[in-house]
């Protein structure tokens, strides 16, 4: 994996891909699937994103306040379905997944070495947690991986059913 | 169309398409296109959505509490990036993109009428508007139009460029 400017990561998460949201909290790691995101403000990257106080993430997030955001390809789809249909709270799902957590740079969260990019946060604002569960987490480290040419990402429909990216079109226009 | 129950709405949004919103103001409607929004909750359906000060349809939104969030498919990307390529400060966007502005029933914005989905929308919670510009709408009525079948959604990639939705895939999840 390469690094990735902070300008670059909007185009990642504004097409509504699921991702992976990974954690670290007493000495354990964890990973959930999230669909429900946003992004907040270009740079540095903003986020908006709900994590359920019923997930095992919510606590350590809260606790740390620090992720990693990461984004799979099309070849992951089953491993992001396995990693959303069971708990942390009792099971290693790195290991029941096959997914493989890499040291990061600013934060004690792991990359996931199998997704195309991985986005290391800092949680900015938590004034909505409490009503809505709502995180504000800021990228403070992008990477990518180049090796992954053009990935495909995953759309969720629910009940394990994902749009999988059609043909990219293009409309002229002045704006970001 | 017809009336959506408040349950569906969830699949509409979550995969992340690009939308317009719709707003009423002194006795003008304006629309913009939108794609920082995100589910918060799945019923009564909740979203969070960022519109920056900078546009025309904040200042609307803000006094009015009200907005329709309508999601078009591929056969109108064109006038998703008028709209969203001009303020309506001093146009009228309608008239300009070839949209049709329809009457809602529970608030002032318009629904627009092809679009397959139209969302009627109260705001709920503006405690991190000052802050990130971020809203929190509630879906009040949702609206689906039955003669668009599979309809493709947009998702927006910068300056003009979208991914259209590919093919479904279905992996086993016990989870929505």
């Amino acid at each position: 994996m390469r690094t990735l400017a902070l300008s670059r990561v909007y185009p990642l998460i504004e097409p509504g891909p699921v991702v992976l949201l990974t954690t670290a909290h007493r000495g354990r790691a964890n990973v959930m699937a999230m669909s429900w995101h946003t992004m907040v403000d270009f740079e540095p990257p903003l986020l908006a994103c709900v994590v359920s106080d019923a997930n095992f993430s919510f606590r350590a997030l809260r606790a740390t306040g620090e992720c990693v955001i990461a984004i799979p390809a099309r070849r992951l789809a089953a491993a992001v379905v396995r990693v959303g249909n069971v708990s942390g709270r009792k099971l290693d799902k790195f290991a029941a997944s096959g997914l493989t957590p890499v040291p990061a740079s600013r934060v004690a969260a792991p990359l996931v070495a199998e997704c195309f990019a991985n986005l290391e946060c800092r949680v900015k604002d938590t004034s909505l947690v409490r009503r809505f569960d709502l995180f504000v987490p800021e990228v403070l480290k992008a990477w990518i991986d180049p090796a992954q040419k053009n990935p495909k990402t995953l759309h969720h429909r629910g009940f394990g059913r994902f749009v999988v990216d059609g043909p990219t079109i293009e409309v002229k226009s002045r704006k970001p």
